[in-house]
Formats: structure tokens, C-alpha cells, sequence
């Protein structure tokens, strides 16, 4: 018996390779959450993270290096959003092939350099290696007041279930690069593209939540239903969530009609949107702005007792087991 | 005119690329040293830092995943050593074939998990992906107090030119590894399989010597003839290396011998030694010993004036450029 890596899939590998690390004087919170977190100066906590990215994999081979940059660079502070903290450095490794051009890596750096600006953090440092494929790897430190951290596990019965933007708009944007035969129109198609390539993380957003309004928050990489399923198992509880309340963009209702597919199946499995997912005590309903950083949220559930389970809600008042869904690396 | 990543070569590529960085408070000093110096908690620095190990380019397929996971945290180890620091806390960013043994990938983040509690540091957090090679990334804080912070800037014309323990070793280790069946001893061939596959990070030394010891530190992760020129450029010095004092062991020259190769040629070219190659103003001659650490080290020339360059005096006491050697990525 020796399973292999694709047997096991990416959160059993995570799982077990969380039993590897072990305790230090200054660690508050390690492998588990968005960010690790380490006392920092007075009064702040350290934020640590690290997302790799790989050619074939993340991104097809011929992806304009400068977005790519500002790609990579963007997943990692959507981690410190969702802990309610600030970026401040970062480190880069990169692998290359070595018949990439010199401007292409140029690019790439531009981009990473722009998008760690954009959100408050230098790249201070790197290592740059032959490799068969592009492959970038971004660590990312990032602070937050004691006072203000957001975890995964915060999350009470009774809270609501909110998530910043809207759901599936990577996903069909992935779709529409993989079939530009789709019949969609022009301005759908870009806007989509754009948020597939482009992502925006949620930094101010999460440095409002952080201000005492939500109870624990994570950052939609891997689809709504599998990151809800680690917020839940985090905070020991359970979820039900309202398919009529999710907000799916008209865009991405044209893409899944174009493509034959459910756009519920967008909005619950699909990665990369980098939106926040959180729960807050506030009852409430519905679309709102959060009014410091003008991003708009949505109610789309509540938290229950964990032997509930993870529910999906549909239109006629049925409930069934939110599908796993999700990105899955193996 | 679009020049290719291996037409530049590695240096170029990252002089190229520390154009990209900007100012940030609390920036100290950047890209162009082994690790990044921030301002950390109250009368210390933070460090940060990162090295990519790529297989089929740092190492070869089947390479034993524990002593892998080991020499990957131990690069990074001496990165932070070469800074007088000590390092804290690590992030792992590990691409992963599919067809991968999860056992494998265990044996991997224990050594990862080992190598930094032996140098006190935790692994706190990661990201685990799908890749076409197994790549490990590794990015690693230290910290050091203001006062004994190490750089490659500080050696002044007149200091002495040291290095920790041998040179050459990790190189005839490599070459082994490729040619088994060169006729060296047994026990000539083990030793040196470990001094490549299992680096000595030499940070009890790097801490001795940021106690006033040494006025200028980098490690040597490409060969002395590369590292001794960056040292030299970011101090704005030059140097004369005395080819008899350079610690070369018989086991080296006894390697050389079976290969047809100058043991100059490795002592001089050979990468992954990981030893601390640093300067001191006091003058003396020889090796000696640490005495806190116990670490040995050889005083294998001086520090001279920029326009002097930077020389091999060979035995018979003429004066050549130091072979430029040392291990080009691309």
C-alpha cells in the first residue's frame, strides 16, 4: 500500500502534512488558515504566506506576463485580506525555462512589482532558477492589529454567511479563454476575462470586517463549497446556504447557457474568484456596501449547529448537501 | 533584439530585476544580499528570505525525499547564518507530480520539519500544488540584533579573507553521484555524498561572527570565484586569493585525481558548499577555530583595493583574474 499524491487529493495531502509542524515560542495560529500567524511588534500580529503558481497548471503557457505577475502576487494578499491585515513584504522564487525572453521575466517582476504597491508591499528579495515550466512562487508577510485578527474558526451559530462581489466570474472567465468559439457578447467576454486574469483582492474590504463587523472569514481560491466546507470544519459548525440569494452575475448566467452548464455550478465550485467569504452576527438580508471601502456584499446563508451539516437551500425550500465541488490540484 | 533568459545568464537576470524594486518604510536592505532586512521588533532586524530547489535541475530524480526536504530548508538556513541571524519561522510552497507517493511527499515535509527545528525555526504554513517536476520553495524570516547584522558591503581594504571549513567538498560529492564508478575509497565517497546531499548550514558560526568578528559575510551557495566577486562588488573592494591556503581536503583532491579534474577548479567553481565565505580585520594567517562553535576556518587571502580586482596569487606567486566559474543556472 502506497498511495499516491493523486489519490489522496490536495486537502488530504494538506491534512496530513499539517502534523509535521510543530510548535515555537511566537506562533499563534500555523497551518490551517489563510495566513500563519506569528506575535509581530507591539500590538500587531505577523502575517505569513506563501501560493505558487505553475504553468499548465494555474495558467496556460502564453499568459501576458505582466497580469501573470500581478496574479501571483494578488492570491497571496487575498490571504492577508481575509485575516484582516496589511501587506508589507514579499519574496520571490521563480522558475524559468531558460528559452523564456529576458522582457517576458521583466514583465512578470513589473506586475508582481505593481500589484504588492497597489496593496502596501515591497518585493524585497528573490531567487531565480532553470525550470522545465514558469513557476512562481510568492511569500508574503503581511500584519494586523491583535485586536483585529479574522480566522477561519470564529464563526458562531446564528451568524450569516456573506461574501464580497459576486460568485463565478473567474470561472466562467476560465471558461470563455478555453472556448472562444462561445457565443457571448464582446463586453461579457472582457469583463469576465478580467476577472479570470486579473483578480481583485478584497483588501480594503477585509480591513473593514476586521473592525469588529465579521466573525471569521476566508478567501474563495478553491469555489465557495469546498472554502465554506473549511470555514465550517474550522469553526466546528455547519451551514445553510440560499440558492436564490447567491449573486451570479447576468455575465456569467450567459457563459453557462453558451456552455451548457447549471450557473449554480459556477457560483459553488468555481476557484479563483478572491472574494471573501464571512460570517457576521448582523441579521440582515440581501445586498449591501460596506461604506469605507464600497464593496458590495450578500447575505447568503447562516451558520447552524455542525450536525446540520453543509446545506444548500434550493429555490423550493429542499434541502440537500451543499456538492463538494471545488478546484482540486491531484 | 529579444535576448533569452540563458543568454543573460542567472546574475544578469537578477540585476535586471532589482530595478523593480521600491522604497517601503521599514525597509533596510533589500534585494542584492543573501536575506532581506526589515525592521523587526524593538532593537532587531527581520530577515526574509527564499531559495527554489527544482528537480532534474538542483537535484536528480528518486533523490531521497527526506535528505530533499533537509538540504531545502538548510540553503535557506544558510542564507540567514550568513547574516548573523537566526531564523524563525518558514513557509513551504511545494509543487507535487500527481503520480508522487504520498509517503514520499511525507518523508519530504518532515525533513523540511527537521532541518528548521534544528535551526530553530517552525514550518508554519504552505501550499501544495500540481506540477510536471517535484519543486520545493521555501521561504525563510530569521532575525538578528541591530548591532550584529552581517552584509556583503562592510569588508574594507586590508581585511583578511576567510572561509568555514573546506571547499570543493559539495562539488566532488556531485560529481560521485554522477560518475559511480570512479575509483575512490569507500569512506571518501560517503563523506562527501553527505557533504552534497546533507549541507551543514553554519549558523552558530554566522552568530560568533556577527559579534564583532567579521566585518562583511555572504554564503557560498555558486563557488567561492562567484560569491568572493559579489561580496567584492557590493563591498566596492577587490581581493587576492592565495591558491595554497585554499582548504582543499585529500578526499577532494583524491576525487580530482579519478576525474582528470584540477581540485583548484572545484575549490575555486564548485557550488553547494554552503560554508560562510567572510572578512576580518584582524591579521592572521592559517585556520583556526571558532572557539564558541568549534567551526574551523582558513584565511585565504586579503581585501585590496577595487582597481587591484579580483585575483588568484597561484603558487608560484604570479597573479591572475580569479576564474569566473560557479554555477550558472542558464
Amino acid at each position: 500500500m502506497n498511495p499516491l499524491v493523486k489519490d489522496l487529493g490536495e486537502f488530504g495531502l494538506i491534512e496530513q502534512l499539517r502534523r509535521y509542524q510543530r510548535a515555537r515560542p511566537g506562533l499563534v495560529a500555523g497551518i490551517g488558515d489563510d495566513a500563519a500567524v506569528m506575535r509581530g511588534r507591539p500590538g500587531w500580529y505577523t502575517l505569513f504566506t506563501t501560493d505558487m503558481l505553475v504553468e499548465g497548471v494555474h495558467f496556460l503557457p502564453g499568459t501576458d506576463p505582466y497580469a501573470l505577475g500581478r496574479k501571483a502576487m494578488a492570491v497571496n494578499v487575498s490571504d492577508i485580506a481575509a485575516m484582516g491585515g496589511l501587506p508589507t513584504f514579499a519574496v520571490v522564487a521563480l522558475g524559468v525555462p531558460p528559452a523564456a525572453s529576458v522582457h517576458a521575466v521583466q514583465r512578470l517582476y513589473e506586475g508582481l512589482s505593481d500589484e504588492g504597491a497597489a496593496s502596501g508591499a515591497a518585493v524585497v528579495g528573490g531567487d531565480t532558477v532553470r525550470a522545465p515550466v514558469l513557476t512562481i512562487s510568492v511569500a508574503l508577510l503581511g500584519e494586523v492589529e491583535e485586536g483585529r485578527l479574522l480566522l477561519r474558526s470564529g464563526a458562531l451559530v446564528g451568524d450569516r454567511v456573506c461574501v464580497t462581489h459576486r460568485l463565478g466570474d473567474a470561472a466562467a472567465g476560465l471558461i470563455l479563454l478555453q472556448r472562444p468559439d462561445l457565443p457571448v457578447p464582446a463586453d461579457t467576454r472582457t469583463r469576465l476575462w478580467h476577472r479570470h486574469t486579473r483578480p481583485t483582492p478584497r483588501l480594503e474590504a477585509g480591513r473593514e470586517l476586521s473592525q469588529g463587523l465579521a466573525t471569521a472569514a476566508i478567501d474563495l481560491s478553491d469555489g465557495l463549497a469546498g472554502d465554506l466546507r473549511r470555514l465550517c470544519a474550522a469553526s466546528g459548525v455547519g451551514a445553510i446556504i440560499d440558492e436564490a440569494a447567491l449573486p451570479i452575475s447576468d455575465d456569467v448566467r450567459r457563459v453557462a447557457q453558451a456552455a451548457g452548464l447549471d450557473p449554480l455550478a459556477l457560483a459553488l465550485g468555481g476557484g479563483e474568484d478572491y472574494e471573501l467569504l464571512f460570517t457576521m452576527s448582523r441579521y440582515r438580508t440581501g445586498t449591501h456596501v460596506l461604506p469605507g471601502s464600497g464593496t458590495t456584499y450578500t447575505v447568503i446563508g447562516e451558520i447552524v449547529d455542525a450536525s446540520q451539516g453543509v446545506m444548500l437551500r434550493r429555490r423550493d425550500g429542499e434541502l440537500q448537501p451543499l456538492p463538494a465541488g471545488g478546484f482540486q490540484h491531484f
